[in-house]
């Protein structure tokens, strides 16, 4: 059983735990509501519990795993398995030992490591990236996060590359989640397109997003009611996916111009339900901008799904 | 005499050659104007004549040289030695053994590398970046170039990494030379400055800049031009020059978001003259944009100087 790895990706609003095998296959996965109550503590108890259901699927204890990974946002320090400034998880703006803490719920060895650059490593290693030696892997949800993969190695800079969310697209754009202006996330991140819509609506222009989310009981704009909304001919539904493909296309190929990586990994909850149906405006937008255009990076969707941030943080372990 | 190396540094308007000894100072150098007639037969005999000036100020026959480097335009075949598509020098649209050709008028072994590359991994083996693992070059002058070093190692993507200049800085934004819109060279290049320049005139704009062009004898408004321009307080200089340290200030930003390197080296014929200059308002620039603002990278001119595409050109004997 020593080649079964527990594998954590903590998000804003889920836990998703995996426990997977020597060849990157999955043999036990469960999935958790993250507290939105209490603080570090009331998370990290919850993901034990996330992880033990899991481990519970694959046949196995905890303690029988090889050790176990953990995707976390804020500032994951692998050396010491301290995270700070989780700042989307409740109470979290401190320092709080999660690696040691969840060692001595689960009785393994426990790494931590940054959730987009796990998430962009499980691509690299097991899924849509597997043939390319250099890759940018882009994450296109609630923000939008990225990871680099340089000649078949993770390049973290001084720890904090790959935030090609906040790369400018439009100098004295629009307004940034982060509170700067122009960048990529303003336009494409969920949050940032979820305040446009209401801002849009609140001004007189129609639109059912706001009653799709209604009526699905959803507390948000999830990719789910964004998809929904495109189905129904939604003019402002569509009017700010056009708006999200021009930055994402525009940033991507500057990043592109940059790096010249063989590859691009569309990968998070809108890049994994809109990659392929927004594959081609993706791509022309992207075409306008390449300094080189005759050879374009292969553009692909992330292959592992939702399971590929919690796959990756299990690779964490083999670290 | 074996530790001798040639660099030629081939321009747009001008060769510059150097010998460079085994520590990396410069013993020998010429400077001709790069020929604007005939083809790249012509720009190969003017280039093995300006080494053999430097190699006579340095008292060796250019054949007792460990062998010669060239930073070339274009696109630059380091296993073949081939120069494609210089589309600013005359005549070399086409394709042109310019390696085998000037070992044949040298006497000694000939290697052709791009030249804002050479002149990054200058700036960080014998200047500027000596001090740091890694780093973006950013060369301001005719047009924007970069040059990266991640890890103490270059980094050239696919062949053509580093196109900083064609980060997109403003989505929509200012016609580029290159024939897109937005990019960083369409507001900081010197070409692009000066078209804008020539149209806000045409349009009513009061400026000396094309007076002073033509009272120092210049062909067009060279980096001393619009240094002269600025120190008499000209309100369009002033102006164009805001929108450079704008762009770029932008654009490197969103380089640093993505790369978290430890140093940005500014070099260039703008960058040199007015580097320490503008450092300030660029810093200030780039602070806007930075994710990670509170440990900005180091920012530093390039030392080198105009001999650094030589220098660096010359590093490239030894691979």
């Amino acid at each position: 059983m020593a080649e079964l790895r527990g594998g954590i990706d903590l998000g804003g609003t889920k836990i998703q735990t995996a426990v997977v095998d020597a060849v990157g296959d999955v043999v036990g996965q469960a999935r958790r509501p993250t507290p939105t109550r209490g603080g570090p503590e009331d998370v990290a108890a919850e993901m034990a519990e996330a992880m033990r259901e899991a481990s519970e699927g694959a046949g196995v204890e905890t303690s029988e795993l090889a050790g176990v990974g953990v995707g976390s946002p804020g500032d994951a320090d692998e050396q010491t398995g301290v995270v700070s400034s989780a700042r989307n998880l409740p109470g979290w703006e401190g320092s709080f030992p999660l690696a040691a803490k969840l060692k001595q719920a689960l009785g393994t060895e426990v790494k931590v490591g940054n959730d987009v650059q796990v998430a962009t490593e499980a691509e690299f290693h097991l899924g849509a990236g597997r043939e390319f030696q250099s890759l940018i892997g882009v994450f296109w949800g609630t923000g939008v996060g990225g990871g680099l993969i340089l000649d078949g190695e993770p390049w973290l800079g001084r720890g904090a590359a790959g935030e090609i969310g906040h790369m400018v697209v439009k100098h004295g754009g629009a307004k940034c989640p982060c509170g700067r202006r122009g960048c990529l996330e303003a336009y494409a991140g969920r949050l940032a397109m979820e305040a446009e819509a209401r801002r849009q609506e609140k001004e007189g222009q129609k639109t059912d997003l706001f009653k799709l989310m209604e009526k699905h009981e959803k507390p948000r704009l999830t990719s789910g009611i964004w998809e929904r909304a495109l189905d129904h001919g939604d003019k402002l539904a569509e009017h700010l996916i056009d708006r999200a493909i021009m930055a994402l296309g525009t940033g991507i190929a500057s990043a592109v111009n940059l790096l010249d990586t063989e590859a691009v990994i569309l990968g998070g909850g809108l890049g994994i339900r809109f990659g392929e149906r927004l594959m081609d405006p993706l791509t022309k937008e992207m075409a306008k901008h390449l300094f080189v255009d005759e050879r374009p990076p292969a553009v692909r969707v992330a292959a592992l799904g939702d399971l590929g941030g919690a796959i990756g943080a299990s690779l964490l372990v083999s670290r």
